[in-house]
């Protein structure tokens, strides 16, 4: 099963492509879409929706995994933070791969087993369940790689649930 | 000129495509896109997403007028309303059409000539200004027209002040 993590942003929108075969599992591909903040908001979500089209057309993930937000920070970043989201809900939605939301405290229950757990514990646990040496960069993509992860691990505990 | 005004929303996304020739605006065509909150959230934003696509290819205006959002009410509404807009926005990306943005009162000063006019003054005057006879509802579609309208004056003032 391939799951794509996504951690949406206008200015940095990370995404980390994550395989579980049995237990393993495997980055095959993760990064982040930057845009320009001199670029026009429009051709920003452009540039996303681009970008994230040509991936899921090229690895054909069986699921994209998105974290649910709950800001209480400023409500501009909230509008900013949801126009990234949408345009990377869409492209999920636009070749029929399911999409799977998680709270913050779901991802790190499932990627640090502890729900109260602190950033660099989420990047320290992503980078040892993937065996990734070079710290992933910036926050975003160890962000996406996490909700990837968590995303595997619900699917395979569903699937274990029906098998029993 | 024509221009789309959208007033972007997740349940109701209301569209107006107005047409000005000269000082005269006529209503081209109007209406909401619908989406039931029993359906995913990635399949309403795609409805959103296929249905203006459609009006685009069909009408092909110039320009696309969206209200710029400022909320101080709660901020999952705002990521919402943030998703449909980042949809909306898109649609007019990929087909080159320009985008302009309004504030409130920008809006309700090229409509009413006031801009702390109320959402009665705002619909009546639209109702005039393009001389339809029943309000259009719901809300959501007489505030696209409305800031239709003001992309509309917006860029004739500007091709007027360009010919001074």
């Amino acid at each position: 099963m391939l799951a794509i993590g996504i951690d949406p942003g206008t200015a940095i929108c990370g995404f980390g492509l994550v395989e579980m075969v049995g237990n393993k599992l495997t980055p095959i591909h993760y990064g982040a879409v930057f845009t320009d903040k001199d670029m026009l908001p429009e051709l920003r979500l452009k540039k996303i929706y681009d970008e994230l089209s040509v991936l899921l057309d090229e690895y054909r993930p069986d699921v994209m995994s998105v974290e649910q937000l709950f800001f209480n920070r400023n409500v501009t970043t909230a509008i900013s933070v949801g126009q990234a989201r949408g345009v990377a809900l869409l492209t999920a939605a636009n070749r029929g791969i399911q999409i799977t939301e998680f709270t913050p405290m779901q991802i790190k229950q499932a990627v640090v087993g502890y729900g109260g757990a602190n950033k660099e514990q989420v990047t320290f646990m992503v980078q040892k369940l993937l065996n990734i040496r070079t710290k992933p960069k910036p926050d975003d993509v160890a962000d996406a790689l996490a909700v990837a992860i968590c995303g595997l691990h619900t699917a395979a505990t569903r699937r274990w649930q029906e098998l029993k």
